[in-house]
């Protein structure tokens, strides 16, 4: 099969040896997976991106990425009325909505350089055929949970758990496609009663799929837990076996140390939001302990309700200042190991080992960043100029298995004009209806 | 004289009573003042910014701007390893290279929606020159100091009390002028002894001119200052009378409640840098206590070094979302509250009270931001957009005084490609020698 070249520029492996080559090559072949990764093997090649930075596709460990309706939707409110307002909005999303509302969450990760996202919400085989025509990848989670009053995001108008069904019908649909993969997505502990979560570990394992599910996000969930279970958030989906199956836990801002050993010894991994958990007050994950245990950490936006953005790149620089901030201590956390985060441990508690780094047999996902802009001038440092320079918008082209789905900044996949006006149509009908609405 | 008009956009106006105008229009003079801001009058006009948002020019109230060499040079090191490595690159910098730099600054901050900066550094004519020629206002402080073992980024080759006479001299100069204010720059309590303190206080109240200083940046500081002087670092210069003429202080993140009584009472300023004090591990400024008690707070980035950007749509957003997380508090502080430190309040605590808000009489100083991008869809609230999901990079025009400084994103005061090329040149330059020198 014929190679294609990417040659020219500063190729940031991420690899284990988190090697640099500047004026490098990436190389694929027609089946998306990479062929060869180092110096410049010459002239000629099918892309120059001299002057550019390559990484890999970056990868968002927890979105509800659908949801891009309700951006920016009653942003200053305190948190129950937020919560109130959103789930009103929410209930009144149709099915073209949310095709909508995801097709330019699509839009927004690629354009931000986001290859791969890891995924809960209303997932159906609709929704999912929208990913794989962009020619991304999702780690899908439908969500599922049984209590009456669901905060946001996981409101649903039908009943949680006909998810069950849903997801294993899905993971077999999907079983062996490179683009989809699901898991289980129990909403959180104080959503769905323990017989439900019992009832989630045995499905998961017999379908050998994994389970995302949110758990020690804030002190009140925490304390909540302690008081009706004696249990943290952890140690309570733990003690019903939800821990023997691949979980991947989004926030775990609480999490105690040993929660922390729990976790490692399950080899569960993390989704660390820190955007989110600042926004929404719920505070600051124990991350740099987290990594000194051995814990998968990868990082997410979560929903843009409470972000408002889908760009990692904003998530790389806050995970990093925050948590020198937050312990008054320059070194707590390594821009290197945050990079880390957003591509190759993102990717392994993704549940796509395959992307994630640039190395020969890894998947053809990759991003090339601009560096001809102020922010880029000059480049002392690439890691620093990718942690706490480099935005979203500086992405140039992106590339998945082989596919160049953005280029020269412009999403090759989708009509970005048509999307945004959808959406813009969509949120304007809503707000209407609200206004005209007694609960409005 | 005839007026221009900026027709169609959604005016946010940041006056005293919030108002916004959807369908606005904002007019200015010949002399670049304000004569109308409100409902769009009619047809017609001269710039149609239908579907973005005008708001005021930003305001970098904290800034080393013609630092930008050093952006992301040693940024992996932990801080006394970082400072010395700052400082042997700082003092290769030839005044040429400090121009170029400078240009750098004024290119980003232009392209991001910086129209006004507060900035402590190697201030003379001919740099204050290089703002007026971009267009731009500076509340410039040329940095003093007289401890040995200077800290970046005040380092200087010359002796630091030659600045006060300098200041006096540019104070002269640049009387009455729209573009350049001038105030006293002692760098730290930690770097002027009491008596040069006490002489700045004197001299800035017989020249009716300012200060901007460094206050009390982190716990360390504070602890040296108890020790050596029995007092805080903001009480031992009120102490020393500097409170006694206009402060800008830097920093205060250990401003304890007393501090901010003196400030309050003084009528000083604090310009807040949430991205350098959460990058240097400094921690989290008391802004909300801070704004409680009347204290006027604008927001700035620090130099590149210690960010990597001078992008204030940034600092909004971290400054927002920081207190937030930190406190465990959803509604610690309002994103309305932290766009006025960025525009109005700023523009005061920079001293220059002319701009900052849309209203006439005012200066035409305002800012285009475009919402045709993903992040900007949908538009619920415009408040929301612009604290959470706005980058720098939105920005579509700049005008100051009514003179269009960038149009359609690109900078018409100053050629970007070669200011990039020349800051790069110096970089490249700077490295081989401390590559080549003993202290490298």
């Amino acid at each position: 099969m014929a190679e294609t070249r990417i040659v020219g520029g500063t190729v940031v492996t991420m690899d284990d040896a988190r090697t640099v080559h500047v004026d490098g090559e990436v190389a694929c072949d027609g089946a998306g997976t990479i062929t060869y990764v180092g110096p410049r093997r010459g002239p000629g090649g099918d892309l120059d991106v001299s002057g550019d930075v390559v990484i890999p596709g970056l990868v968002n460990a927890h979105a509800h990425s659908a949801m891009t309706p309700l951006r920016g939707y009653s942003d200053s409110k305190a948190l129950s009325a937020w919560l109130q307002d959103m789930r009103r909005f929410e209930v009144r999303l149709t099915t073209a909505d949310l095709t909508w509302g995801l097709r330019l969450a699509l839009v927004e990760m690629l354009r931000s350089g986001t290859t791969t996202f890891a995924d809960m919400f209303r997932w159906d085989a609709g929704l999912l055929g929208e990913v794989v025509g962009a020619g991304m990848r999702v780690l899908a989670a439908p969500a599922l949970f049984t209590a009456d009053a669901v905060p946001f995001p996981a409101a649903s108008a039908e009943d949680g758990r006909g998810a069950l069904d849903l997801t294993e019908r899905l993971a077999a649909e999907f079983a062996g496609d490179r683009h989809v993969r699901i898991t289980f997505g129990p909403h959180a502990p104080y959503t769905c009663p323990p017989e439900l979560i019992r009832e989630v570990a045995r499905r998961a394992a017999g379908a050998g799929t994994g389970v995302q599910i949110h758990l020690s996000e804030d002190a009140a969930e925490l304390e909540r837990s302690l008081a009706t279970t004696g249990r943290t958030p952890i140690g309570h989906v733990a003690s019903l076996g939800l821990l023997d199956v691949p979980v991947l836990a989004a926030h775990a801002v609480t999490a105690t140390p040993e929660d922390i050993d729990l976790l490692v010894a399950a080899g569960a991994s993390v989704a660390h939001n820190p955007v989110s958990n600042l926004k929404l007050g719920s505070g600051v994950a124990p991350v740099p302990e987290m990594l000194a245990a051995g814990l998968t950490v990868g990082l997410g936006t979560d929903g843009v309700a409470s972000n408002n953005t889908l760009d990692m790149f904003e998530e790389i620089k806050t995970a990093t200042i925050v948590q020198r901030g937050h312990r008054g201590q320059v070194d707590a956390l390594a821009a290197a190991d945050v990079l880390a985060m957003a591509t190759r441990d993102g990717a392994r508690a993704a549940g796509f080992p395959e992307t994630g780094q640039l190395a020969p047999g890894s998947w053809a996902d990759l991003v090339v960043v601009r560096t001809d802009t102020p922010r880029g001038t000059p480049l002392h440092d690439v890691e620093s100029f990718l942690a706490f320079s480099a935005q979203g918008q500086d992405v140039r082209h992106v590339v998945v298995g082989g596919r160049l789905l953005v280029h020269d900044g412009r999403v090759t996949v989708l009509d970005e004009a048509e999307v945004r006006a959808e959406v813009n149509r969509t949120a304007t009908r809503i707000r209407q209806e609200l206004a005209g609405s007694a609960d409005g």
